[in-house]
């Protein structure tokens, strides 16, 4: 198999699954004040720039490591929205 | 220009500068208790793994986008690091 589809298939899972961590400390610890929402949101805009760019190109590794990740950019906005105050 | 270049560019800069709101919120209320260091390490093995799939492409912009993604955070793991327990 070749380098760089492995290079960049582990890179893209590591990258969309970088929130997982912070979505289960905010539902744990049912805290979100130190959390910025701004970075969620641009995030949220730069994953699904690339899951239009994956539609662009055809490429199902981007387009659905992409809507994952701005999937769960939506739980973390949600659950800053939720905790935020509390 | 071309429409794939335009998008990917500009989902490239977001999701590279999505930290920075993060970053500017913890030095600013200097807290950093409901961020999770998880994240910002799976986050920098990530765009580690994209810089070296750039440098296997020689594609300069994956190369600078996520080289400076992967400084802010470092940026972010030393400022969790101090503000966690203050």
């Amino acid at each position: 198999m070749d380098i760089k589809i492995i290079v960049g298939t582990l890179a893209g899972i590591l990258t969309s699954i970088s929130s997982v961590p912070q979505i289960v400390k905010v539902i744990r610890d049912k805290k979100a004040q130190a959390i910025s929402p701004v970075m969620f949101f641009v995030l949220l805009a730069g994953n699904l720039g690339w899951t239009y760019y994956g539609t662009l190109l055809t490429d199902w590794p981007i387009i659905c490591t992409n809507a994952f990740a701005a999937m769960l950019d939506v739980c973390m906005i949600i659950l800053n929205y939720k905790y935020n105050k509390m």
